[in-house]
């Protein structure tokens, strides 16, 4: 793989999901990522019964796991809260496990974009992750006076709702941490369907 | 992930690197594959030790494995023979899993493209194979007459010498077998970052 575009961007927060029964995460000021995933995180395994998201197979099929880490950006989630004129959004509530700032579009980063630590961890992205509506209820839990918050949300939050990735090589990521993003070769794939 | 675009095409032949200390691949008629990789392949396993392709570990780093399995198209060892002016290549050459067919450049389909087979085994693509010396010291050795062909190989290859992919689903792959590839939507990534 070829890697021509280079990002530097920021952790702003590092967040485990390890409140049993809950999809909301909790900040953490160091954060061990392991090739199985994340100690203690909802989302840890090499692989994972597969939810609603993968419609291609019954619910609870044993896949491989490239759901390991949920990644937002400080630039979206501040995109979202706006358009739903809303204060602000904690990435609490989307369950992430990292709040990013100074790469833009980072929902769009194309597949297999590197995204490398200082303390060791490398994660590679699989994809743009779909909001749900089970965030958008913990949206709405938060403002009971606001109407319509939780499908609200999941219309606000498409292409701003982060990537998820898996974990290549093990470290730790801490708040403050710079991250850099080795962007892959973009290829106009339809050149070769005509 | 949205797929937009989906592609037909078919395995023409399913092949296992199980010969110790080779990389020349093995065809068979009945290929199991399992989320740890595919049985008796010299990369199967969750995890691997990293090679020279892994410039940016030591070697023999434990990486999470996305090369478990290794797919080239016909079309494009056609067009490698042709400008090496040899009669043919055989997928065993270049220890691949699998030959496919009906995939124009498949060496550019897009990451994280999702292939199915019609007996459970669903694969995602990582990303383009670069061609080795390696691979070009096997087709040497079957060409004693004609020189050059080790570098020969790497270059004519180039952009020609399929994926590596992971294994999401077990299941078990046949020639003959249909094959569907599930295109990602296509984003040019570089619009953020005017």
């Amino acid at each position: 793989m070829n890697y021509p575009i280079t990002i530097q961007g920021k952790v702003e927060a590092a967040l485990v999901c390890d409140v049993p029964g809950s999809l909301v995460s909790t900040r953490k000021e160091k954060m061990p990522v392991h090739l199985a995933g994340i100690p203690g995180d909802r989302h840890y395994g090499y692989t994972f019964p597969s939810n609603g998201r993968y419609t291609m197979y019954p619910r609870q099929t044993e896949i491989r796991n490239s759901r390991q880490v949920s990644i937002i950006s400080v630039e979206e989630v501040a995109a979202t809260a706006a358009e739903l004129g809303l204060p602000g959004l904690e990435p609490e509530w989307y369950g992430a496990n990292l709040l990013l700032s100074g790469l833009p579009g980072l929902t769009r980063i194309p597949p297999s974009t590197r995204l490398t630590f200082p303390h060791g961890a490398v994660l590679i992205v699989t994809g743009e992750n779909a909001p749900c509506v089970n965030v958008g209820q913990v949206i709405q839990n938060q403002f009971p006076d606001r109407p319509n918050l939780t499908s609200g949300f999941v219309k606000a939050a498409f292409h701003r709702r982060g990537v998820v990735a898996w974990i290549e090589h093990p470290g730790y990521i801490c708040p403050g941490d710079e991250v850099t993003a080795l962007i892959p070769e973009l290829v106009d794939y339809t050149q070769f369907l005509r």
